[in-house]
């Protein structure tokens, strides 16, 4: 990594830098001191990925709060990403695709996360890169959020977001709902099973992501007996789910990422990118009246596309078509006004 | 308690009856056997209670897994009760309404529960009481549930079923719902701190019952950072409404009422009794659409009502003038068809 491309605007202090470069993709961690909006300042070591050649446009492609920097595979990273399905293989083949790991994913920073402290991250990965400008952000969910963070601090740095089942403040439900989630993987930790704590905690971030219509069809069987005690037509699959995300879940990152949601705040006048928002009609977490709200305030040129799931806020993992026409749409328009 | 009032009519067997009577009111205590649909053949001690004089035609209310036989104050238990403001005064005085703690609410009986065998144990109470025919059975939320199975067990023994947030059988997200609730209470009981299990399981509950809507005016405010933590707006009063419910609730009847509505799966064609249903378009917890179908298999004439409210499923207790129209209207109706 030449030192001539590390450029800083207001963005975070890089310590150090340790990457492995590979033709069609790059792998780095960046030690930077990052102060946080809440929580005074802390050495954090970001691990990012790009993927796609030096010299094509550039996408920074950011998910959910357990998504990680793998958006999709390369020849040097084979393993499948978590936005494969929605990567479009002519645009990923047209962009260089940056992502990162969300800071606190590896639960070693326990203080409160903001998605502002996000946002200064992505910067200062550019900045490692020596990226001036990404064509475009594509959030997904909290990545959304801090896509809008994004533009909200560093306008001149992306021409075009693209915010997926994502507002500028969580919904007073929605975060009742994951305060009660924290709550029980604190119940889960004082009874000395973190694990089942963490996995009860997924199991009803999971009921906040899916619907009711879903379910009905889905499990719609009466209860059986067991040992004399009832189990739902659901209950084996949560537990199955809820148990394989605890393993690979650390309970610190968990509660810091799921209040970093609740910490979100942002006004909607002070996003100046033209930007392009989603919403699921069936969105239990972030109804499309907030992403409405949030249309209704930026002062950019906006579009706001409603589609419709079974899935709910998960339609934005669940359809994978859905998502690539509008990436498809939503990236060509952005390169026609760019051109 | 005269004995020629005992009438046992294919309802389980009693075997002691202790009460005290006073002018406007009596209550009970009846030992019984009970055979459980799903839980083999338990002694159950059911208590009971009956407002107004015995002359007037008599009403069964019957409210939610949380709710008790003291329905409405009287001279002699002058406490208020849970459906005294529902309760207008004027049909309060026309009839005498008789109710019942459910079984297992006392936390003894840690077997499957159904809505069938609280149906059984209306029934016992209608006999050590006397009583061949009950005007009206006034059911809400699971009320509704043991109402259904009341009028399918014994359509002779009611005229008018009015059925509130009750439908035929459960919706499978909120059986989800439920069965996470039930885990929440199991992960708080496994070493040292029941109350907690049984405070989160209740707030998620709460969630259940209400709506964004509600919370999005209710808790409009961003969260405060304690101790350097998030609190959410509405952290506070879902705990104190949990730990206020935990302290008088038992561990087990929790659980066995709960996953009583779970086993709860009744056929609508089986109920034979005219019915008056009322549905909340808000409510998450028993959709209006099952309702609906509901609506349209009992063999008998039936009203649906659907109101709205901000409280979603908890309009049964939380708008009372509403539910107070609808009984007035339904219970003359039925008055007038009886004439």
């Amino acid at each position: 990594m030449p030192a001539a491309a590390i450029r800083i605007r207001q963005t975070p202090p890089v310590l150090r830098v340790v990457s492995e470069r590979a033709p069609d993709a790059q792998r780095g961690e960046t030690t930077l001191i990052l102060s946080l909006k809440h929580g005074g300042t802390h050495e954090v070591r970001l691990r990012w990925e790009t993927r796609g050649a030096a010299h094509l446009p550039v996408v920074a492609v950011l998910g959910g709060i357990s998504a990680n920097r793998h958006v999709a595979a390369s020849h040097a990273y084979p393993e499948r990403g978590w936005f494969e399905a929605q990567a479009d293989a002519r645009w990923l083949a047209a962009h260089r695709v940056v992502s990162f790991d969300w800071v606190g994913s590896d639960g070693a920073l326990d203080a409160p996360i903001d998605t502002v402290d996000q946002a200064a991250a992505l910067a200062a990965v550019l900045d490692v890169l020596g990226i001036d400008t990404l064509d475009a952000i594509i959030g997904c969910s909290y990545g959304a959020m801090v896509g809008l963070a994004f533009a909200t601090a560093h306008p001149a740095r992306v021409q075009h977001l693209i915010a997926i089942a994502g507002a500028h403040r969580p919904h007073p439900f929605a975060s009742a709902w994951r305060a009660l989630q924290r709550n029980v993987v604190a119940l889960g930790q004082l009874q000395c099973d973190e694990a089942q704590g963490l996995s009860l905690a997924r199991q009803l971030a999971l009921l906040s992501y899916r619907t009711p219509e879903e379910f009905g069809v889905r499990f719609d069987a009466t209860p059986i007996l067991e040992s004399g005690s009832a189990r739902c037509a659901s209950e084996a699959w949560l537990a199955e789910r809820g148990a394989a995300w605890a393993q690979k879940t650390s309970a610190t990152a968990f509660v810091r990422l799921s209040e970093s949601i609740d910490l979100h705040d942002l006004l909607p006048s002070h996003v100046r990118v033209p930007t392009t928002l989603v919403a699921f009609a069936e969105d239990r977490l972030v109804p499309p009246d907030d992403i409405r709200a949030l249309a209704a305030g930026i002062a950019a040129p906006v579009r706001l596309q409603v589609l419709h799931s079974p899935y709910g806020h998960d339609g934005f993992l669940k359809e994978p078509e859905a998502i690539a026409q509008v990436l498809a749409r939503a990236l060509d328009c952005c390169e026609e006004a760019c051109a």
